[in-house]
């Protein structure tokens, strides 16, 4: 029997971490706009991988210079700024069949002088980066939003008890613990229709009280608390995915001092850490693995 | 119609980035081993995440404890050792009925003093990192073994052309540029009975000479280059993915200062760079998804 | 004549980045502070060195333990916890004769849940990193507070005009362009009686609104106008450092399509960047050597 | 009395980061360079700190240009390259009365094709990176060598024991433990005439000798070592300044799994860690402290 023959599976190129800055100047009060955009497209690539053939490649820098064009009549949500991206992708090249972009966008707050917001000083905000995916499959469009690096602790309410113990079980129980992690969540919308930027305001809301709200058990537990929440408030969302570290605290043995460590000393440990991944999703409604594919983990 | 109910969907929760150094001192002659391991667990957890009942969860601080305990036996392969983690977790939790396993290796090399590679004095070769991950789904072993960090340059022997204009194609055609990539590949092996240290090095090989030895139309055409190098020498290995950035080296144009520069003068750009993600596979040979989920973009 | 003999020069040591967090909880509305602190000794270790006696090295295990047991009794400024380090050490080992203390703060803000600012959970402020160096020397004591990783952008009134041109320069003048930068300031106490946390706040606040106020004729000026905005409300600092990027926004020449630029669509650089580093002082004020040594750059 | 005007201090600015990349294509054997390369001014700039006049301010843009433009005619050694940069700007611009220019360099290897290295196909090589550092003050030229990011361990002929004990002393006496560290060293050149590349393979070599020989009563005294070496082979360095990391790799307690643990299973930590810093001088050679101003730490 021969060999089977060797041929190229599934495959996606592009323009990855686009820099782009947008400033609206209609007024003195400037606004401002700041993404870094990956645009990949999905199609009938094989001549290229297979012959050296770049009749279809649309090159790289091309899908560069689109993003900086497109976004001179304005950015707005970067979902809608991805989606206008696919759909001109999709449609401008036969073999083009579908691709998938992706946003960070940057927050930043006006500086304030003189107790007033200045018209075109700005100061980054640090906290998370939000996040966007669009993956156009056809005529299909999945749209992903999320966020990343937003950083919670909890100095108290938080315990891991009850856990299954075996030979290789030193971990003791504790009902008074702090717990931290940095939330990384990921959410598709199950319908187009959607002000993405409300929504986006709200999902972070709500995963910042839950997180708050409960005591807990475990970051397990909390990490779906924050997931009901967002499906129970947002019925446009289908899914929603979190990959959270539990980002360890120890307390610190401080009685060779003789000192007391009533949990008010904790040493803050970089590796290793917990790793918490799980979707929150609602019965019956399937998750397209195409909207998922190539995502790291969990988020 | 009442709304679907909230449900857990797909999860995994486990230790990540355990830095476990194995020296062995059978002789003067030690041996190190250098990994970073990541364990996660998949199964039935959702009384943990629904109820707050941990009577599964299998601490994090256990999984880490295992993973240096196995350890004391020495680690060999990085997959052998991820494969011995997964029948242990698999077969001694009822509710766990699979999991998922990475490395990441580093690699030492001897010092040389007085001309012979010293017995106990390492330094840390700084090329690729090795990686290596097992999935287990029920009784199901994937064992997917890969590099990143392989930076290569090749300074003629590049270019790209004949590719489609469109309004925003700005970028001219080249028979001679730098071509610069950090090559990520993952390959997934067929049968289990491998010599994963040998076939490692083989890869690297191959994946090295490939990109060295052909003119290249694209840095598509030189993946898969690579990929059919890799699958026609090694029978074991079912498909390989690569994820390459193209780093792009711009030709600084010197004219205005009176100076030629025929390809010798270079601005090596960070950011945005191109993307290029492909697998290539065995004609016929279904890649099980269960194996790459969560792998992020080709690598 | 003979060789002169080998000697040691300047040293120190101790432990680096001891991550620390504080928590206080008297009632039930918990305080975090969140500190990474390294700790350096100098003195006499010339033995440890030259003839491996380690009967003066206080191990830097010790050093840390002394941090963490501290921290038992509250943290307070950054400042002042480093002072009671110094004070600490340089009184307890004869041979200890000063060192170098160092810290980064970070800040957490209260969550809001119902519009109240939460008991005991905690959203991390992503903006700037507060930082703290005491060096002592003998019975010296310099304090040198700081921040780093601010960064703030302006959309308009920043030009760069007027500079020297010679064979080498190829950019052109402009009167309207974004100015940004990552502000990283240090500054040294000229007493030692302060309120550091009000100073702090009082010199990130004029810093931010002296980038916004004024036109800026280029960064150096921009620095000037922020060194002299602090030097004049604080009487109690003696001088300021600053070492700021210039993080370059380039207009993206969207004529090819067809399109105009006013200002409006920007291309953000990583690298190259500009670098610009300045001490404001007071005339006649002389700066300590010590106090400043081993600082990278100008910050 | 009046207040003391607030003025200027030392100062410098400049282009930081610029990836440079020389090729050269005499023969089909094709060379490759690749350096990062930072040039700052010091001088008369204080017009436009004070009074935004630019008429002194080289702009950044024009020092990255004639980073370029030199690079035309061959780079050579780092230090060769930054000393021409130097004489360069010294001696363009009348008010320019010094500076600073420094380099980092990347080294690449020959990709090995059917057993022989090939001609323009290169894998970097990912050990450590050399710097260099030239201070330009008036017609003195100070040249500092280095390299960083070496990281050496040894599995044993390592010890901590003697040390002084007190109330916060905990760790106990060892005398066998890993040693590990990320060799950053800096060397000074006493005189002009020096064979660069030679001098820094031979520094190299000695310090990983030094590291492996002997035992290490303490990183202090490997320290101590490394420089003696340095300076007993090399009468044209001056001085050589460390700043080594000790990357602590505790012994992990396996005794609750009923497994012994001699030495040979270890967890590698990232912080805190030990950070020791030394200079090893000539007795009675003076070190200018203009050639290490503004180097973080001891290097």
């Amino acid at each position: 029997m021969p060999e089977p023959a060797i041929v190229l599976g599934a495959n996606q190129y592009g323009k990855a971490e686009v820099r782009v800055v947008k400033v609206t100047r209609d007024s003195a009060r400037h606004e401002i706009e700041d993404l870094n955009v990956t645009s990949q497209l999905r199609g009938d690539f094989a001549a290229a991988h297979l012959a050296g053939d770049n009749a279809h490649v649309v090159p790289t820098d091309t899908q560069k210079n689109t993003i900086f064009a497109f976004a001179r009549d304005g950015i707005g949500s970067p979902e809608a700024f991805l989606l206008r991206l696919a759909d001109h992708f999709t449609s401008s090249f036969g073999w083009v069949t579908g691709g998938r972009w992706e946003a960070e966008q940057f927050a930043w707050q006006r500086i304030t002088v003189g107790g007033e917001p200045h018209d075109h000083a700005f100061v980054r905000s640090g906290q998370e980066v939000r996040t966007a995916v669009v993956v156009a499959d056809g005529t299909d469009r999945h749209v992903i939003a999320g966020l990343k690096g937003l950083t919670v602790l909890k100095t108290t309410r938080s315990g891991f008890e009850g856990y299954p113990k075996d030979r290789y079980t030193t971990l003791p129980e504790t009902s008074d613990r702090i717990l931290a992690t940095d939330v990384a969540a990921r959410w598709r919308y199950a319908r187009p229709d959607v002000d993405y930027d409300a929504a986006y305001a709200s999902v972070r809301s709500l995963v910042l009280e839950a997180f708050a709200a409960k005591y807990s058990a475990a970051l397990q537990a909390t990490l779906f608390d924050m997931g009901r929440a967002v499906l129970e408030a947002h019925a446009e969302i289908a899914e929603i995915r979190f990959s959270m570290p539990n980002k360890h605290h120890f307390v610190v043995d401080l009685a060779p001092f003789g000192l007391d460590n009533p949990n008010e000393v904790f040493y803050a440990a970089d590796r290793p850490y917990g790793l918490i991944e799980a979707s929150v999703e609602r019965e019956g409604v399937a998750s397209p693995a195409a909207a998922w594919a190539g995502i790291a983990g969990f988020c």
